[in-house]
């Protein structure tokens, strides 16, 4: 009984009103991240390739997560009087064809559940309602079935103890026909201890008047985040997926679990990254490249063969060149290091742009900002920038340059030219012995 | 049956003689560190919140670890005769109350267990035990029951096929009056193969007197240490609980089993604390701090919405204000940054104070040090610090100074006023291309 | 029935042929590595220690595998017609002894395995075979068993629902006479569905003609490694045994899990190893050294009580001598820290010789590299080297010398002088307000 019209006129509505008291946090809890987005976006994201509409109702007063959400449409729920509440605020968005009530902090549901629930629903249920089969059940809605059959949702507190055996338990996810949720939302009531309108109150009715089908997904992708302890734990849920993906796609990791990735992070096979790196958003690393230890790489692209680390951190805009080398204690931002250029000891790099070949010495700085404004440091190819020199931006130098260790630059260099900027050495024969002598003198008297 | 008196005049008694010989080390067992702290100290610190007195027996020569234990009363068991001999050396300092004999290599047992221990005595018992239920139980001594009442502890070594199947296992901690314990310690015989007086003897005795009970509590608790594999384990209890505390407590630990505490670590709700952090002793962080990753703070105070790290080192004595940024590879120390300051690249500030919104460049090195003393340096709010600046203290810059790139500071800066100590800009016209070519051609001979 | 002969002429035939398709690389699969080294030199490593001789059957266009097996006897099997095939690649060389056959990718199997293996063959065994009985069977080939004695191998595919219950599984290593292999080998056959020969065929040969002994060893030791997360488990397995070593061996490790060996450390008792270190090859620790949070080091010694890290990288060629402390941000390669010597802040030690008991001020940074040569630097003892001096080599400093803070250093200095070489500081008056309105101005009109 598939019906084409309600599969391409989907909705996904995602309740995000939630304060998350058990936070203990300021924050409104759908803006809690994970790998480096918040949850909501991460809900976002996968169900945007699965429904043709997205609407999000946040609580008041969360311009925020309002922004975090665009371009997706929000509606306020100014009270909270319940999941049904929430979900009824925006019933005139439901559209014409199927509706699925998402969670805000339930955001490592996959795609291929969500499409399963939507298949289920159109195959043969009036409506479909996630389940997991939690370790240990705890204080989760129990999903009653009788010869096989879902017929409601028994909150923990209301449970029998017969009930309470129960290892399916509800997700709070489920799918239906719009004009159906619009009738039972209706419906619902709130003649209970808490008086909240429950969503979960729908399963009963949906069962009264047809078939309703549980899809049962895992519990890591199905329990929900209601303290800082379980957003680490959907953490290393989501962690362990993107490891593992990296390692089916042919990536080195030597120690799984000392990677860190975020969801849009790109490793190309052959590469191989050793232990404590950590990439935030934006990074692609192309094969053959290594990311050594204690590395953090942000907005950054690393090309073929190229070595990053130990302690190197690359800054948003990034870009290392094939065979080019950054190493200890160096930071790169804004900037580009052209193919087998190094810079391999304490250095920072912002706003510049490197040729080929070019050796930046240890302690080199570009000096980029100048209180108020950035300005941009060029250096051409096969160029030897000398040990801790200062490139004082802006300013270009040349290919085939060399500047004197310990050199300030505040003017260009042409090609091929020489340049200093550093004082000559003086001596003071015995003064170094005298000093220190002098030194503990004073400290004796003291 | 409680007795006012006696809770009011309780004593522990702590063993702490052992060398350890499994830990293969010069140190006093007792002095092996758990989250930066030796573990005699943190048993001293758990019991004092319980007890009237502290006691510690200590064995010969083992001065660190009467240092360590100041100002508590130590007591020195020269020859090594077994528990009950150890114990029977601080009779004299049992008081009027209630005994606890507790161990240097038990030192994670909680307040709660302590408290649950004496009151256990007062209630109903003339003795209290402290069982545990290993996953192991291995060499354990076990506690034998009849009819529901201990009585008595059998060693291992000692016991039938039928008692070794017995899951309680003998923590070694107990608790009894002071008069009691006394006499049971003079009755203890050594007729053994060890020829030692073993403590546990005292549990029968207690038995055919009265009432012994057994309080149960977590093998992660009160599991000895007897070998670094032991350390590291129960390392990693007490680092499970205090990243549990700050999770609980409304923290952001992205990957919590990176994180590494000290006992004494305050975080407050809403700081965020991404991968691979390490706390040492006394380090507060505020409401909205960010801690990247990769940062290791000592004795630091942050304040609210400042933002450490990546690769930040806090050590004692830095207090980074409120918005604050302390960037990658960049260390403080004694050092006070001022609201809104910024050092974010390749900085050392030590002994110094860095007022309101000032800009410390990258690479700016503090030389507060002369080989024998060290000296302070002082800079005004909104001031410019170039790149690379060395500031040779004492020195004392003023507000809205701007000190220019790679510059050497060896006198006062005024309010206002731009300081240079740096050598000009000379270019030598082809050289850099010449030069190169030289050494290549000389290589090429080589 | 022990043969002397045969012990004393044993042959480790070790296939290393495969390419690891489902590794998803361009490098042959046995020069993945494992705790810094290529799993075929961790088996050769081994191995060599057990037999006498050892031949490698390898891939064609294989040279980089070739070269890491040097000097050991490489075959090279040009066509991929199955185990029995490669194996037979290298009869010639199976000698007069006993034969065993190793794989590339069961890179962990110890030497006790290995001598429990040939011992079983000595005596009573035709052959000797390796099983184990992993946690999830999965496809292993299953030893088949009749009346105790094993019968043949029954690969997955061709096993029937009982014989897929049997939890021994096949290793695929095995020992035996070389006679008797040379034989066997020449009666396996390829008519099976992939046509090629397999080595399990043996096993069946073996038992008709004889005893066939199975030496179980645990999963960890022979699961073999067909895929980067097979490759991350052996790290993990590895890593968790040199862990556990270390340990053993009086080590301190505040949280192993976050330490990675290489397989040839060595680290002796009373070290303290905090969390986030990383050994690359060829470094030691002597007695009462500290190597603190985040540090890296490869080819380095480093002696008594000295003090590393945080954040301290030593190269190859780094010795740091007792007592002696490099801090955070310093690296130090191809260098000699004298006993009690310092350099503890963002400073990079590059072939350079430091004295006893000298200070090297933060920021230093020695320029051994002209773009073409290294150079040396030499320090004398109880030298200040002043905060971010840069020492152009080849330079000596001598003893009791003082190089001014921010000094560029291009020319030796002698005993008890004192070196400078900056430029004094220039003030404008009033200037540093000024330009900061000026930039600020000029921000306000774009």
């Amino acid at each position: 009984m598939t019906d084409t019209l309600h599969r391409t006129n989907t909705t996904a509505v995602i309740l995000a009103a939630g304060l998350g008291t058990r936070m203990k946090s300021q924050l409104p809890k759908a803006l809690h991240r994970l790998g480096n987005r918040p949850m909501i976006n991460h809900l976002i994201e996968t169900a945007r390739h699965v429904f043709d509409n997205i609407i999000v109702v946040v609580g008041p007063d969360m311009p925020q997560l309002e922004k975090a959400v665009h371009p997706y449409k929000t509606l306020v729920q100014t009270e909270r009087l319940g999941t049904a509440h929430a979900a009824n605020i925006a019933r005139d968005y439901f559209g014409t064809g199927d509706v699925a009530i998402l969670y805000a902090d339930n955001p490592l549901i996959t795609a291929e559940t969500m499409r399963n629930l939507l298949n289920a629903r159109h195959n043969n249920a009036t409506l479909g309602l996630l389940g997991m089969r939690p370790v240990n059940p705890g204080k989760y809605g129990r999903i009653v079935e009788e010869n096989g059959r879902v017929k409601r949702i028994v909150e923990y507190k209301d449970a029998t103890e017969q009930e309470r055996q129960i290892g399916l338990c509800n997700a709070g996810v489920m799918c239906a026909h719009a004009d159906d949720f619009r009738q039972w939302l209706s419906s619902v009531k709130n003649n209970n201890a808490q008086q909240e309108f429950y969503l979960t109150d729908v399963v009963a009715m949906a069962a009264s008047q047809g078939n309703v089908q549980c899809i049962e997904a895992p519990e890591s992708e199905l329990a929900g985040i209601n303290s800082r302890s379980e957003l680490a734990q959907a953490e290393a849920t989501l962690q362990h997926r993107l490891r593992q993906q990296a390692l089916d796609n042919g990536v080195t990791l030597v120690a799984p679990e000392t990677v860190f990735f975020s969801t849009d992070t790109v490793i190309e096979p052959d590469v191989v990254i050793e232990p404590n790196v950590f990439f935030g958003p934006k990074v692609t690393v192309k094969t053959g490249a290594i990311i050594r230890a204690f590395s953090h790489l942000e907005g950054a692209t690393v090309h073929q063969e190229a070595v990053i680390g130990p302690y190197a951190r690359l800054r948003p805009g990034s870009v290392c060149e094939a065979h080019s080398h950054v190493g200890n204690f160096v930071e790169l931002k804004n900037t580009h290091l052209g193919e087998g250029a190094k810079a391999n000891h304490l250095t920072y790099l912002g706003d510049a742009s490197i040729g080929k070949e070019t050796n930046i010495g240890a302690g080199t700085i570009t000096c980029n900002y100048d209180g108020v404004f950035k300005h941009q440091t060029s250096i051409g190819e096969r160029s030897f920038i000398g040990s801790d020199a200062i490139l004082v931006a802006p300013v270009t130098i040349g290919d085939d340059t060399l500047i004197a260790a310990g050199s300030v630059i505040t003017e260009n260099v042409s090609t091929g030219d020489m340049a200093f900027g550093r004082a000559r050495q003086t001596v003071k024969a015995g003064r170094g012995l005298e000093m220190k002598q002098n030194l503990k003198a004073k400290k004796e008297q003291n």
